[in-house]
């Protein structure tokens, strides 16, 4: 079969074991962080020696999972450690190229499980920096000096504006198709039609081009914003770097706060965090990730806040779960399913959010509220049936609620158990669970929920703030079955056991389906439409067979082609 | 790889060497059409022998694409042939079991392009049943008498109304996932969140439930409208069939139009219709679709139109084209590109759109307009590329300009060919281009195509009925390329050869992603988002390998799975 390529996995560089989300600018290989005032610079700059994995160079600006970990770090010290700053400008530290995309050789031997979470990972980080944009008032200016080519040119598509050199062979491109016979995996297709809104033939010819586009037609056919030659090439990078920092909103600090390294300790049986446990039960093939509500009230003032910086508890909390998941899902490919669990007090976490809510105009609680924002949508998105559990002491309330809202079922104590004396399990919400994180989709979680019956949505609004029993939550809808102590031991087991009895590419096809109910945006278009299909073309032997483009890329050997269309 | 299990297709039944997709009722094994004045009744009764393949039965009402093709037959006659018909009641021949879905058997031994192309089929089907309802008045009700299981229960979900017999063993269900480890594939995920609004975490327990849910479950969760006593089940059924008549607007004539058999010729070099003609250039893997204009002008009245039944031009013309195009996608899968060329007189094109403009209330031109718009999105959703070639004597006016604007690229020939005295080609648009004929996603064609610019659109408008040469063509966006006599042949050669020269599949993923931008709906999300998926599940061996679910089910060994998740 198919897969029989796939079953060794390339060994990661530098006798690593696992691939880590963690890094930050002192540590960089290929990214240089510049800022000066409201303009910072993102120089990228590939260590061609620095691959992730074994068996290839980075070459020409291509890049790797690893690479692009320094970006998504890189956007979000923009964000933190970095509130003056209004526009971002992307450029290359390589002489007449930008990027030449996504490395070639590293995705011809990637596993399918590598290059679909690759590809996943890279359109967070680029959906990422449209939010930095829309959300956080940090425009994004991509200053292309040379061939900006497949990924390269996604990433140009993810920032605001587009500006290219005029030198005779500047070009931007997706090569992808005629070279190597798969998709743009990063959004191009979608950036090109429904962001760029390029006229669907003139986006037929450029993706079926294998150079591209330069000059003149590249702006007429709205592929770039401005060519302009290369003597004046710096000097209007910089003029538009700052016009776009004067229609800039952001109005943050001067001074930010430091993302200090998250404290994780990896052991066989799970990672640990200060806010988030992560166990993993092989046999089982679960991960039971943890969260704990905060140890202490909220800080007295949005000072306070500041002060605490990375240790206040919404904060660090979103964080070490997105590192958590990432974690499961690049590292963990064995996992079938994530059981969310927490443990602290509902009313605290309430409290969190009011605290935020309070303060919502202040930089540092947007970029919390934005952070959350995200990391849901990485919870959404990410392939692994997903159940959160709810039971006494536990605390999914408010941001927290959103985990059972993303998951595909919830079960919550009907009472208490048997010798417990804590009082019976608390769901509770709050204004946070009416429009602070919206899905993909554009809709909160609720809405979507309730698609058949928005009357659902507002007597769920009527309640917030109390603390509502199983009976309670299940009569609302906002929890899927209510077991008691005499039951629930047996139903969650058996549902555990059939989840990860079920083929797993089937259940991802089929939550993948059902998590997305109603609208669709670009955003949920490219994870749906231009995965999905980029997904099935990742299988075909087409690209991935002995005689496949991308097995044949590079060797002087042209593909053998079956012919058939489906 | 993958795909050598796919190398041998099984053989059509009774030594067929072409799936055929015309029949009438006196032909059909499978379903029975009965009418009685507004009511009419499409009882599903499929002859177990007559399968369109060889090795295998259709037990239990299931079903393969033969049985569809009845059921795509039997809504066409009731638009045209029925148009007194305000209601039609889906039911079983069988007792105790609506339907057990598309025949697993088949499915195991189908090669993959013809898995995706009767998923393709199907669907296109069940949107033509909602089509007829929304558009034409038709209301339908499902009777289910027993057991519903997959595409039997997505069959009624295409329905307005559902009803279910309450007999403690009777159930609606999904069960492709825990059986076969595939996803519904006609569009069931999707009707079940985005139509019937099913609550996501319920329909996460509907869809890995192998047995479904019946009585009143089936209700609470959404999944049918009524569940009744078996004692009561037929007076029920009666009595909702009448009052769904009673609430349709429907008000056509009480005598239809005869839809008699297209008169075709298959030869090894193509396939000759009367208003159609279909070449194969084999070694180039194209197909030359030339449709033919009008050879008179509009009938007098609609009266006269309505003599003229199937063979007013219009209606013969979509009729051929529909049966020129799924004859190329089911039964000529090495065909790469779709050359549409014409030969009429474009203004009398223009005259017979303006002719069904006029009478546009008549019920035979409205269906005669739903039916142009069904055909030209079976037209989006084929999976070839798709080009037009505009020349001297060609007719793209009006309705077959539509045809243009749903290629991947138009070539229009500037002035004259050497030696060829009759004038240089033009195109013209009509009302018919701004509206009647909008593609899945909801937008016109034009609008998609000029998604950046609406003015664009307005400009079109402004120069309806007027004939437009190649320059001014280009110069308003219509057509991709204008070249003249001398680069004509070799810019469409050359394009023709580069687009057989790359790989089918990414092709396949390419022109999906490109024809679709802009907003999706529940029926693009169903081609797009479902489909996708399928697709890349019908590629993996936890489905199709040797020791996938779909080819041990029935044989007593369980499926073994990869369990990494993707």
């Amino acid at each position: 079969m198919g897969d029989a390529l796939h079953n060794a996995p390339r060994a990661l560089a530098d006798g690593k074991s696992r691939i880590d989300f963690q890094t930050e600018p002192a540590r960089y290989r290929h990214w240089k962080l510049a800022v000066d005032g409201e303009v910072a610079t993102l120089t990228m700059d590939v260590d061609e020696k620095a691959g992730l994995f074994e068996g290839y160079d980075l070459k020409l600006n291509s890049y790797d999972l690893g690479v692009d970990i320094e970006l998504a770090d890189a956007i979000d010290r923009l964000r933190f450690e970095y509130p003056q700053v209004r526009v971002v400008v992307m450029r290359s530290g390589k002489p007449r190229v930008f990027s030449a995309g996504a490395n070639i050789r590293m995705l011809a031997g990637a596993t399918h499980a590598h290059k679909v979470n690759f590809c996943k990972f890279t359109n967070e980080t680029r959906n990422g920096l449209e939010d930095l944009s829309e959300h956080s008032g940090v425009k994004s200016l991509c200053a292309i000096n040379g061939t900006a080519a497949g990924g390269g040119y996604e990433l140009a598509l993810a920032t605001d504006h587009i500006m290219l050199v005029d030198d005779g062979t500047a070009a931007v491109s997706l090569p992808e198709l005629p070279l190597l016979a798969v998709l743009p995996g990063t959004g191009g297709l979608t950036r090109v039609s429904d962001k760029r809104k390029v006229r669907r033939d003139h986006a037929d010819v450029f993706c079926t081009t294998e150079e591209g586009v330069k000059g003149r037609r590249a702006v007429e056919w709205r592929l770039v914003d401005d060519v302009v030659p290369g003597s004046k090439f710096d000097a209007s990078v910089a003029a538009r770097a700052k016009e776009l920092a004067a229609r800039s909103p952001r109005n943050g600090a001067s001074a930010g706060i430091k993302l200090t390294p998250l404290q994780r300790t990896f052991t066989e049986a799970g990672v640990g965090y200060d806010a988030v446990a992560v166990e993993f039960d092989r046999a089982a093939r679960i991960a039971t990730v943890t969260l704990r509500g905060p140890a202490a009230p909220p800080p007295a003032s949005a000072d306070a806040m500041t002060t605490l910086g990375a240790d206040f508890w919404p904060l660090k909390l979103a964080r070490e779960l997105d590192d958590a998941i990432l974690n499961i899902r690049l590292n963990e490919l064995d996992v079938a399913a994530i059981v969310f669990k927490s443990s602290g007090d509902p009313a605290q976490v309430l409290a969190y959010d009011a605290f935020l809510d309070a303060d919502r105009d202040h930089w540092l609680s947007r970029e919390i509220r934005l952070l959350w924002k995200r990391v849901l949508k990485r919870v959404d998105l990410t392939s692994r049936s997903l159940i959160t559990l709810i039971e006494p002491a536990s605390c999914f309330a408010g941001t927290l609620a959103e985990i059972a809202f993303a998951s595909d079922r919830s079960y919550m104590l009907a009472g208490s158990r048997d010798g417990d004396n804590r009082p019976p399990a608390a769901m509770a919400l709050g204004d946070v669970n009416f429009g602070a994180y919206p899905m993909s989709t554009g809709l909160t979680r609720l809405q979507c929920r309730f698609l058949a019956n928005p009357d659902a949505v507002d007597a769920a609004r009527a309640v917030r703030g109390q603390m509502l029993d199983a009976a309670r939550a299940l009569d609302l809808g906002l929890v899927t079955f209510a077991p008691d102590d005499i039951d629930w031991d047996d139903e969650v087991r058996l549902f555990l056991e059939e989840r990860a009895s079920f083929s797993p590419d089937a259940l991802t096809g089929l939550e993948a389906n059902l998590r997305f109910a109603g609208p669709e945006t670009m955003e949920s278009k490219i994870f749906a439409r231009l995965t999905a299909w980029q997904n099935w073309i990742f299988q075909r032997p087409n690209a991935i067979g002995d005689e496949g483009a991308l097995k044949r890329y590079g060797t002087g050997q042209k593909p053998v082609f079956d012919t058939r269309r489906v």
